[in-house]
């Protein structure tokens, strides 16, 4: 049994570890020589809309998924006569483009930020006008880790956000005041069966995943959000994991964006949770039942970016789990992550605390 | 950073899943052409003693260890100039010859069995009239499985044994009537380091390992357990996971045979203990820190032997973590296992038996 993936970053090192244990194999597609997941497993090497690399993925896999979402729809639907695509290729479409996000976050009753398409410098400012400042504008299509967006707080900054991404379509949108990002993971099998995990609570810092603890927040907040998941994820009939964000105002739960896959924010349920995220997804697709999602304890997951401290420094601390992605480092690149399990919240969050102070310590945790 | 590893077999291959997310590399070397690890990391084919794929290995790992312990010594010794190999071949030696193994346990005063070797009929029956019936005949060499013993219990036995196993080396001990089978895992680093795991109760039949439950017993077990395995660990400055199984005759644990690498017994550490015993290898031989050794519950781990059955069954119980390791199917061979971690011991106990029944009706649990 060979699940083909899309992609052989991170995301698949990850999915591939935790699926041989199932006694499943894989095989890779990525453009980079020596991605992340290569060495655990056969990888084509090429672009992710290779016809001829894509047909040879579908013939020796059983199923396809993918572990980055700007991989072409097109390419992906040709190969739906051949094989099984999981998550289904409607639901990837609608995370590509951030128009097509918002109207299904309305369609569905799901809150989201106000906000404008924008096609000209024209258009811009009548956004800004409508929805007010501070806002956000933001490229439509193939943004991540907060590239391709810029905040505008004035007038002025108008005429420089619009130099800087106006070569592209646009959404502008509303700034929020939020005291807190969360976000909502979950997995629905082609059964119909729903499992959805712990909401964790996320920092960034520049735009950049840095601290998810989970459980986190009330638990009106995780009934929220799991009501608004369930939702999205009927409406696809969807198969795999799905992770949405949140910013939360006043107790309000507001979307900010969704991914078709298994997701950074959920790294934490490897050890965390009794069932992780990707075992969970392989299940799902694999048409396996789903494992329980339940925490087995307060769990914070910290991302290691831009340079890798030596696991030597890193496996002194007792209970860290590390992960190295084997990737070069680079300003800015998610190069692996830690976990730690703790009995009790505050136990978890000093823990937290005292690795970030020591990484990052500009991070502002709340 | 890379470990090359002599045998690809399941041990080989959860070494893999280990070590992995701590950003290692693996290199194997096997005779079988597609054995288990063999479809996570490159895979040298050939035998084990082949010297001319040994230096290969040599020259591309940073450290070598052994996923198995029938290799040989002599051709592994041949490498010691060109690389570091962990654990030390002269434990390797002492646990490949059951009378070295004895010797190495009455210097140690680690109590065993009473034993003699037997290189003749006539020494065979001069040792079951000094020992006394009834008594186990085994070969000195290449036994694991409960393969390569007879057991004894009249004088009319003696010749159908010496007929089955005579034309190799062997020794013959006295039969302990234990009440319990456990077993000690530890790991002590370079830097001298020594993490104990908590003892597993081990359930065999027809000679194979069926269950093992941990953590088990008394703390008087513990201690006892620990203490022999730390006499062990310095006697040969260890570097790495080693093993010893003990029977439990009255309180009384009498050493059973030593195992220098991770061990069966020890599969429950990947689920039930903070740090694997897969791991806590590598960050031994490779001179990282140790992790922690402490239970997060009541692990149980089954073997599934001879028959895999289907994954969709497995999963339906909420909580077990399966371990396939994609080998074929043989009578009395091991396929892969599954771990339950509760949170008391007679849930753990309940789960166990309940599996059990399923999988093996005629499991006797103590």
């Amino acid at each position: 049994m060979t699940v083909g993936i899309v992609g052989a970053g991170q995301l698949g090192r990850m999915l591939a570890l935790a699926g041989y244990p199932l006694g499943v194999d894989f095989l890779f597609l990525d453009p980079a020589a020596r991605p992340p997941a290569a060495a655990l497993a056969p990888h084509l090497h090429g672009s992710f809309s290779d016809r001829r690399l894509l047909g040879a993925l579908a013939r020796r896999s059983e199923v396809i998924t993918f572990d980055w979402e700007n991989v072409s729809v097109a390419a992906l639907r040709a190969l739906r006569q051949d094989v099984r695509i999981c998550p289904p290729l409607a639901a990837l479409a609608a995370s590509q483009d951030r128009v097509s996000e918002k109207r299904l976050f309305e369609r569905l009753q799901i809150p989201t930020t106000r906000w404008r398409a924008v096609g000209s410098r024209r258009q811009l400012e009548r956004a800004v006008r409508d929805i007010g400042l501070p806002g956000v504008l933001k490229t439509r299509r193939l943004g991540y880790d907060g590239k391709g967006q810029a905040v505008l707080k004035s007038a002025a900054d108008v005429a420089h956000a619009w130099r800087e991404l106006g070569a592209a379509t646009l959404l502008y949108e509303e700034h929020i005041a939020f005291t807190h990002e969360v976000s909502i993971i979950g997995a629905r099998s082609s059964a119909g069966e729903v499992a959805v995990y712990p909401l964790g609570g996320n920092v960034h810092s520049q735009g950049i995943l840095r601290l998810t603890r989970a459980p986190y927040g009330p638990s009106s907040w995780q009934q929220l959000a799991k009501r608004y998941l369930a939702r999205v994820l009927e409406h696809f009939r969807y198969v795999g994991i799905l992770a949405i964000e949140f910013f939360v105002q006043r107790g309000r739960l507001i979307a900010n964006e969704m991914a078709p896959r298994v997701h950074n924010s959920g790294h934490w349920t490897i050890e965390g949770a009794l069932t992780s995220q990707f075992e969970n997804h392989l299940r799902a697709i694999l048409g396996l039942p789903l494992g329980s999602t339940r925490a087995l304890g307060y769990s914070a997951m910290v991302n290691l970016i831009g340079r890798m401290p030596p696991a030597r420094e890193l496996l002194a601390f007792q209970g860290l789990h590390l992960h190295d992605y084997a990737k070069a480092p680079r300003p800015g690149r998610k190069l692996g992550h830690c976990t730690f399990v703790a009995r009790t919240r505050a136990e978890r969050d000093r823990w937290a605390r005292g690795l970030l102070a020591i990484l990052a310590p500009n991070t502002r945790i709340p």
